[in-house]
């Protein structure tokens, strides 16, 4: 039983990342999500509490995952941005999720405490790959850390402007502009 | 009566501005357009053609404007992206307006002619300038107006990962950063 449970909230979840991706907070309707998973909607509300609930574990979830997928690595940022380019731009699902978030529940991420905590790691081997010398130091690591991020979600969304696509070869462009801002002088 | 017809459409722009900017293209409604607006929905509909058809006029309209607010300077990069960031910290309406887009409409900036003749006149500066010697030229000119606009766009998106104002300057890391990817070596 206990083994079904957890089967099914993985559906359910698989059902809502495909609902929510696509349509948004707002947008979604559980009855699909129910339809999708196979899942009482009863069962939904009970595991989930609520549709808001249900789209902050979906986003949670991926969160973890991308977190796991691409590990942070202070002394290769360049190498780190490439490869978080890639999951992004091979999986069009997180940027989109992130995105619907980002309109309909501004702020909420800051609130998830895996997020916190994986950026505080990231903010301390920032400033000991600065302290060893092999990232530039002209930047707290906290300005070096949101330029960085900036950089690479701003890659993987791609521009305003019609400039997305522009560059032949934008993984390429943004290893090496992240390598000349970490490069130490 | 041109006169008019004209204030009547400024009306509806900024009231579906409004809209638009709070609840995207699915969830936005035209009744509650027409009654922000003080017009008629079927009004609307002679002038706009559909909602779509509305929200693509709202999103270049406002494009036009940012375009007209931060003139593009090839020669002093750093001093744009600061100019850029300040125009969309300032007001959500622009980012918002391209998030609901770029989720609702994908692709379709890329086909307004403003936007494209925007971004040559950028390609063209940024050669220029690159050839003069005033801009480093590592990346070919896509390549460097691509990762430009990434940092900017990213920046004032804020980041993933709860990072979004970590930094208690991002607008001078950001100045900071596009410097040192633009200065000559």
């Amino acid at each position: 039983m206990v083994r079904d449970s957890a089967a099914t909230k993985a559906r359910i979840l698989e059902a809502a990342t495909a609902e929510f991706a696509a349509a948004g907070l707002a947008g979604a309707r559980v009855d699909r999500i129910a339809e999708r998973a196979g899942a009482n909607k009863q069962l939904i509300y009970a595991y989930f509490g609520s549709k808001e609930r249900l789209f902050d574990t979906t986003i949670e979830t991926h969160l973890g995952r991308v977190l796991d997928a691409v590990p942070f690595d202070a002394k290769d940022l360049p190498g780190y941005a490439a490869r978080f380019y890639d999951l992004l731009a091979g999986d069009p699902t997180p940027l989109r999720l992130w995105r619907w978030q980002a309109l309909e529940r501004p702020g909420a991420l800051a609130q998830v405490p895996q997020a916190v905590e994986s950026t505080l790691a990231k903010l301390t081997a920032v400033a000991q790959a600065q302290a060893a010398g092999v990232v530039d130091d002209s930047l707290p690591p906290e300005g070096l850390l949101d330029i960085v991020l900036a950089l690479i979600l701003g890659a993987a969304e791609g521009g305003v402007d019609g400039v997305h696509g522009l560059s032949g070869d934008l993984r390429g462009a943004l290893a090496h502009a992240v390598r000349r801002l970490v490069e130490p002088r």
